[in-house]
This record gives C-alpha cells, structure tokens and sequence, in this order.
C-alpha cells in the first residue's frame, strides 16, 4: 500500500487514449508530434512513438535532454515549441542537443532570430516560426510571418514552416471549435506568407488536445496534443474526454468530514492550483460525479457532496481513499517524482517523472 | 550566468525577515514555531532556529523526515500540523520519526486519534487538537474540542492544547484583524473546553504571517508563520510585506513583446498557478509595481504595462531579465530541487529544497 497522496496511472486506459489518438492522426492525414510536457515520463513517449508519433514536442531545452537521453542510440526527434531566448549557455546547450537528436526550434521575433542564429550557426537545426491564432501569448501575428521567416533565413537560419498553439480553445461552449478554426486560417496564411517569400512551409503545425477533433489537414500537417494520454478535469467539463477516458488521478486519502463537506489530504502541491474562471472547482473526483473541490490548500482538498449523498450515506468519511482528477494534468505530474502505474494485470510500476522541474 | 528561469533568494532581506518576527514573537511573550513548508530548505530552517525558533512546524510526515535527517544530533523538535490518518505505514514512520525527533502530531476526530493511539502508542509523542476557527476546513468547532481531547486521552494519546489555523486571514480589507480575533476567541473557547476535562492546555497554537501582528499573546502560546521569510505577491497586496522586503524571486527572461504586453519565460510550473479571487494577477514584477501578470501558461507568463510606460520606453524587451514574485510562495518552492541564494556579498550559494515533492 502505498501512502496517499500519490499519483497514479490506468495503462489500460492510457494506451487507450494514446491509440485512439494516433489512430485519429493517421485517418487524418497528420503527423503526430505529441507534447511531452504533459507526461515527462520515458515510459510514455517510447508507447506513443510506438503507436506512430513522428517525434515529441517540448517546451524547454531541459525537457529536450531528458527526452534526448531517454530516447535509443538512432536519437530523438524533438521540437522545442517556444520562443527561445537562446543566451551563450543556452546556445552550446542546443549545439549538443542538435548533435544528439533531430531538433526543430522556434523563433518568432527578427530579435529572436538573430540571437539564434548567432549561437546555433552551423549545427543542424530546424526553425519555424510562431503564430499567433488568438490566444495573444506568443506568436507573430499570421500576417508578419513571412518578414520574420525571411529575416531568419537572412541570418542563416533554416526555416521550414510555422506553428501555433490555439490555447484560447480551453474554453466553454463553442470555444474549441472556434480556436480550431482561426487556428487553421492563421496557419493558412502564415504559411501563404512565407511562400510570398520564397519559403517552403513544409512544417503546418498545431495544438491541442481540445482542438484536435476540429484539425483539418488541408492546411495541418501535424498536430501537438499534450494532456490526451491521461485525460484531466480541465477536459472533462470542456467536453473532450469522459471519466470513463481519465488515465491518471491523484489517490487521496480523506480526513475529515463534517457534514456533507470532506477534506482529503491532496492539495495544491500534488493536484497543481489551476482553476480557470469556467471550471466548476479545483478538480473532480473520479468516482463522484456530483461532488466539487470548492477549495485547494497546499495539502488539503475540501471537498462537497450535495445533501442528497450525505442522506444517502454515499459521501467517503476519514480513512476512506478517493480518486481525484486533477484539472490540469500537466501541472500535476510536474509535482512528483514518478507515477505509480498500474497494468491490466494489476502490477504496480514505478515511472520516473524524468523531466520534472526542466523549466530551464 | 544561470539559465532562467530560476529562484533566486536575497539572503540580506531573508535574514531581516526572519529576525523581525523572531523579535516580535520574543516581545509578545509567543514561541515561534515556523512553519518550513515555505521554504523546505535546512538553510532557513537554521537560520529560524538560531534566531530563537523553538522548533519547526511541518505539514506532511515526509516534510518531517527530512527536516529530521537534517538537524543536528539532539534532534529536532517538529509539529506536522495536520490531522494524519494514520495507516499501518504511517504509523511505523511516525514511530521511527518519534525516535529522532521531538514530535508533535495533531488529531481533529475521536476517529482520527483512536486510529492514531492504535498505530503510535507507546512512543513519545504529543497531540494537540485542531480547532476551526473560521477557516471551515478541518478542525473540530472549538466547542467541541474537549470531547475529541478527552476520547484522545482515553485512547492513550498525551493531549497537550489545541492549535487552528486562521486561513480565512488571507483576504482583502479587515479579513486579517477579523480572521486574528476570531484565531483567539476559538483557542480561547477550545483550551477551556479542554480544561473542563481535566486536561491542561499547555501549547495554544495560532497561523500565520498575515495574522501574527494581530497574535494576542494572552491566549496564543505560539505562532506558527510560514511565508515571512521570503515574502510573496499575495503578501504584498495584503498588505503584510512590501516590495522592499521580498527575499524571494523567479528570475525570467522576456522572449516576446508586443505593444504594452511582454512574455516572460517563467510559468505555473516555476510560480505556481495560485491566484486568489482577490489578487491582481498572478505574481508581480518586483521592478515594476504598476505591471501585472495577466495570464500564465505552464512556461508563459503574459506581463501587461500600462501604456506610460510603453511611451517612456521602461518596459523590459526580449532579452532582458526580470524579476517575478509569485503570487504564493510555498508553491513557488516546491518547483524547484533548488535556490539560488545571494548572499550579501554577492557570493552564490546552491540551497537544496530538501523536502520538495514530500507530499505523503
């Protein structure tokens, strides 16, 4: 047994959901280039690279080695999706990393670029430049990617195609659908651009898990989900996946209970904070449908059934363990060292969270 | 040059922290029990202790252990101010804990301490009784703490106070006074309730550094704060610390700017995604009072300024450094395996976080 909390994993469901998905991507049409951050575990990338993923996504150069070192001697296939700001060190960190894997980079500014080029000239390196579709984070707006692919061929480097992330579809209602959609018309025209320059947009490139379901591959040539291995509460209540789907929940054990209100001992420092306006608490619980977590503390959830289940007797009381989703996955694993994943057989393996804490 | 983004700690402002309150609490007549879940770290555990700390309150028997391997021999004298479940497991590590450390563990149900005695009974441990003082997490109403304090001792525990922790401080306007008085009426309440059955409440316990200026010492024995140390955004806009005092930052580089807005490239994963209702965003720049942290993705953080500074120039660029305070720091830390400390000659110490991840 071991002490609550602790993250644990469905593999059944997870190779599932990683299946399901690349078969998705295939029927589409799209290369599969999952986002790593996600699950930062060896153990998952090699099932969905196995299943067809034609490479990994990351978000930091640190993540890059974890996933650089995890990978067969042959070497990775990695795309750091962020607009680095590549500093000297930074710059001989990428020139190793290029010797040891495939590596795509980003840049979306002539600034960027330029301080790229100057660290990472010579080495062999891919770039594409970063869209904006609406989420207004990163990103060039579609209309300016031609003049910065042209600028960052300029100064030497090899630019192959644009990317954006459609994060404003995490959303209720017609969000997603919506995000899908200036999602595809921003690549279409980014990519319009950089041939109005010369430039071959062999690489389309977009998110998400939300979105997937919208990605059209007339314009894509590759999508970039992260969370749908595991499923989260996020996606649950956005309406992409079900709990039947939900791969991965925090096991918490409750002690407390005073009404029809328990507190279990899972908090912010396992679940992650997260909690965007539209969502109906700080996360779910897997096996109660109707309850909310209504407040996080670093190691308390406090969680409330409606009265219905306190007559009824069905609310867990102290010592009992619950299953929590969390909302945002990504944040979660990013708190623990390994998971515990449990097969279809019922045997517990331990998966070393390899890129926890690479944010450098 | 370390590669952003990274926590950085100004050991100057983090040693005037940790005096001040030792000074106040030592003029209040109040034990100061910090609480190490901020910080997690040996080296601002010693600095407490030697600043007159009568021992450390921990939240987690894994917090424990690692503040317990990390004292010198004689041992240290910890509270895990939370009411345990304890399993088989857990029982055996507190046993082994109670062995290497002066222990102190808290019980909130007749249920919850009759599992407690089954499991440490025999070994030298105390028990204080959590109170609710307004909070409404866990902790027994005070009128009914001399109920669970005498099932307690009737199950062998050695039942030495009560202890609540008033949460419900952390919000705007009066809700710190409000929280404070309501933190002295329930210990108030409950220690007579204890003495009403036979029991002496020796340790009457209180939060926490947005109440201790309000800590009446008449009531309260102790003070348990956790944030003063470093400081942090939330603290700033209760007003409890200022921008002068913050100890602790995330360093980030800015990779983006368009108009009045810049990203910088420290996100949820190095700030924790902490944002209470009543915060104006999610940290704060500690070099620029007037910007605010509009969003934040997992390696973004979307910094908007007003449109004077854009006029004037002063908003950083890509490639410029800022400093992030997050909005909560004990989050914040948990990210890390690490801090880097900057003393006030400048030297750079690599200060280990060495409780990070011990959630169970």
């Amino acid at each position: 047994m071991n002490d609550t909390p602790y993250l644990t994993v469905d593999v059944g469901r997870l190779d599932r959901n990683v299946h399901a998905v690349a078969v998705g991507a295939a029927a589409a049409g799209l290369d599969l280039r999952p986002h790593a951050k996600t699950h930062k575990c060896a153990e998952i990338a090699r099932r969905q690279l196995d299943a067809g993923a034609v490479g990994l996504t990351v978000a930091t150069i640190g993540e890059a080695e974890a996933f650089a070192a995890a990978q067969p001697p042959g070497g990775a296939d990695l795309f750091i999706a962020y607009p680095l700001w590549v500093t000297e060190h930074k710059g001989a960190r990428l020139r190793t990393l290029a010797a040891a894997a495939r590596l795509r980079v980003a840049v979306d500014s002539v600034e960027g670029a330029t301080r790229m080029a100057a660290e990472v000239r010579g080495v062999d390196i891919d770039v594409v430049v970063e869209v904006d579709s609406g989420q207004h984070r990163t990103g060039v707006p579609p209309e300016d990617a031609g003049a910065v692919a042209a600028a960052a061929a300029r100064v030497g480097l090899r630019v192959v195609g644009v990317f954006t992330f459609p994060g404003h579809g995490y959303g209720p209602g017609d969000a997603r659908r919506r995000a899908a959609q200036q999602e595809t018309d921003a690549l279409a025209m980014a990519a319009q651009r950089l041939r109005d320059n010369g430039i071959d947009p062999i690489v389309r490139s977009g998110g998400s898990t939300p979105t997937i379901e919208y990605a059209g591959s007339d314009v894509l040539t590759e999508i970039r989900p992260g969370v749908y291995p595991f499923g989260d509460a996020q996606q649950m209540e956005l309406g992409t996946t079900t709990a039947d789907d939900i791969a991965l929940t925090a096991v918490a054990t409750v002690v407390h209970r005073t009404g029809n209100r328990i507190v279990a001992d899972a908090g912010s420092k396992i679940l992650g904070a997260d909690r965007p306006a539209w969502a109906s608490g700080f996360g779910r619980l897997l096996d109660h449908a109707d309850a909310r977590i209504t407040s996080l503390s670093e190691h308390h959830a406090v969680i409330e059934f409606d009265d219905a289940a306190v007559d009824v007797g069905s609310l867990p009381v102290p010592g009992d363990q619950v299953r929590v989703v969390p909302n945002h996955v990504c944040t979660a694993v990013n708190l623990v060292d390994g998971l515990i994943a449990v097969t279809t057989d019922g045997t517990e393996e331990h998966w070393p969270v390899i890129a926890r804490g690479a944010n450098a």
